[in-house]
């Protein structure tokens, strides 16, 4: 990330998060390593034992703690950045953790903090060099800047796609019975790396064969693909911090035709979502389009998922494609329309896109075929 | 890790954290999903935006809070887990971690947490579910148990390591001049996964060249490698959940002689380090061993880290190798000798390798060259 964004983006997106802050009510954010701290600094840090936290506050220059040994990542940087270290000795990090607020000026104040990356590690700091201040949830505020994505954002989700949908196709040529999910899992991945995927892959890729595709969260395991076998994956690629996922489900010799049925089910699902989306439409009507189809062929029971999530720096993030999400959706946005239906100890059938919302409609970032094709 | 492990050791470790749990004078445990929830449970899960918590009480069975879609990775288990699902709708989150919590009985008691691995949005649904219990670091009762490796586990230590020298013995006959440190890295990757790592890997390869080898968190860039360049690797794989990590450094044709002479050092700092691991000496001795050579030789505000860290199911965990800790080593105890000299804007040495305690003394898992090897 620091190699492909220049400040100027980065101090963009530090000013919008001010006036999100201020929507929200909140004095400040904090953020541990993940992909809000990589998106608001350009900097890449790795959630350790060594904990590091920025503060952002509507009120003075960012801040943050980090460890000594870490420090160098901050030389060049064009914009403010207040830094508080401390060394290998525990005792030293009490003082960072307090310089940094005390810096942010967030005694008495209402911080944010992100529930899904924030630990009880950087909590219990926090709170012990602020014990005035509230922390609580400030989620949503830097994930409305993210869930907007520019032009120069979109390049790189576009590279993720591609890159992810030829390791695929590189890889298809050695799916055929005898072969291992955790093998096709191990291709894949060097597939995407070949095809200049980040090494930091969103996710490791599932592989599902046969019966362990009717597990939406299967993880590849030594179970050997057979003729009448339905081969399911789930996979995607990293482009300097941005991400693809992708799912297609082919069919290996002949399966039985109920589960033909399905894919033809599941791939109408996934047209009707990709279809309706705009500006304006809401998250959940996508998913509600895409459900529909699913129910009205006597399969709604075996749909136990949402129909997608927004993408773009995390694998899940906001829009949620789920039927009770009022949000509108806007141009800029990006998530994954992903029907599927799942029929117990027989095999599941999923089809995922990653969509762009423009300004009059929408187009897929990803063009594999949606057919239920035939392997060998 | 369903595979590889039976339910009779992951019975035993439930044994034995309810014992640890006594000697810490905690009531339960409460972990998220991580290495302890595999280690303590068999089960793999990711963390994720839907929750997962299992809490293993002294007094009850342990009980599990996860997502609806998840639930299919329970089946089968031949040990007691009482599980409290939730669905899609937000709402049902509440009613899964009350159940789970009153299941497990911890109401008004004592429960552990790892700060290193909870999240605040797990710690919030716990004190939701539980609000007269109060939620303390129960980190070191885990800890103790995951420190101490039995043989199988020594196996799959033994495998990571292999598979780790396998594969940067694959990736040497390509570091030349002209090649970048983001194309060796994934290189290096994908030489694991050819050699049998599974995908997920420890961590992100450190690849660095020539003055950013000065940086111990280096993260690989498109700097390209030059004659005279040191080349670092740190690196390392995963077999079925258990981890290696390894450091080497190479000279890319003539290094200034500084560089060659810091190389010598830090041989006989991870030397003396590893010769001196047996049962009963403190971990911070083996740092204080490998500190006192490079101290001896003038360098020692050049070594900027703690000499190495535990290391099993987790890349950092206890026993930290760093001079204060007066934990004393035993049998069955693994971690890493990884002592460096980074001299700024010029290069950087590391050599690191794996050890093991034994009834007797200690082996390295790993046996790649130590001295500083031109390459082409």
């Amino acid at each position: 990330m620091p190699e492909t964004l220049t400040d100027s983006p980065i101090k963009a997106r530090q000013g919008r998060l001010v006036s999100a802050l201020e929507t929200a009510g909140l004095d400040a954010l904090a953020v541990n390593p993940g992909p809000s701290l990589a998106y608001l600094t350009g900097l890449h840090f790795h959630m350790s034992e060594r904990p590091v936290v920025a503060i952002f506050s509507r009120h003075n220059a960012p801040t943050i703690a980090l460890p000594e040994l870490e420090s160098q990542k901050l030389d060049g940087l064009s914009y403010e950045l207040k830094q508080f270290t401390y060394g290998e000795d525990l005792s030293t990090w009490d003082a960072a953790f307090s310089g940094a607020a005390e810096a942010a000026g967030i005694a008495g104040q209402q911080v944010g903090v992100e529930p899904r990356s924030l630990r009880v590690l950087e909590l219990r700091l926090l709170e012990n060099a602020a014990p005035t201040a509230s922390f609580v949830t400030g989620e949503s505020s830097v994930a409305a800047l993210r869930m907007i994505k520019d032009e120069s954002e979109l390049a790189m989700m576009q590279k993720a796609t591609d890159i992810a949908q030829r390791a695929l196709q590189d890889t298809l040529p050695s799916v055929r019975p005898g072969v291992t999910e955790r093998e096709m899992a191990a291709l894949l991945i060097q597939n995407m790396l070949r095809n200049g995927s980040d090494g930091e892959l969103p996710f490791q890729p599932i592989v599902a064969f046969g019966p362990n595709s009717a597990n939406p969260h299967s993880v590849p395991t030594d179970n050997v693909l057979k003729e009448g076998d339905l081969a399911l994956f789930d996979w995607g690629a990293n482009y300097r911090g941005y991400f693809s996922d992708l799912t297609r489900t082919f069919a290996v010799g002949d399966v039985e035709p109920e589960l033909i049925k399905v894919a033809e089910v599941v791939k109408q699902a996934n047209q009707a979502g990709c279809r309706l989306a705009r500006p304006g439409i809401s998250a959940g009507s996508i998913d509600q389009a895409a459900r529909g189809v699913i129910e009205e062929a006597g399969y709604g029971e075996f749909f136990i998922h949402r129909t997608g999530h927004g993408l773009g720096v995390e694998v899940h993030e906001e829009p949620y494609i789920r039927g009770d999400n009022e949000r509108l959706l806007a141009d800029g946005m990006t998530f994954t329309v992903e029907p599927g239906i799942y029929l117990p100890n027989r095999g599941g059938v999923r089809i995922e896109d990653d969509m762009v919302v423009t300004d009059t409609g929408s187009r897929s970032l990803s063009n594999l075929p949606r057919e239920l094709i035939r392997l060998a």
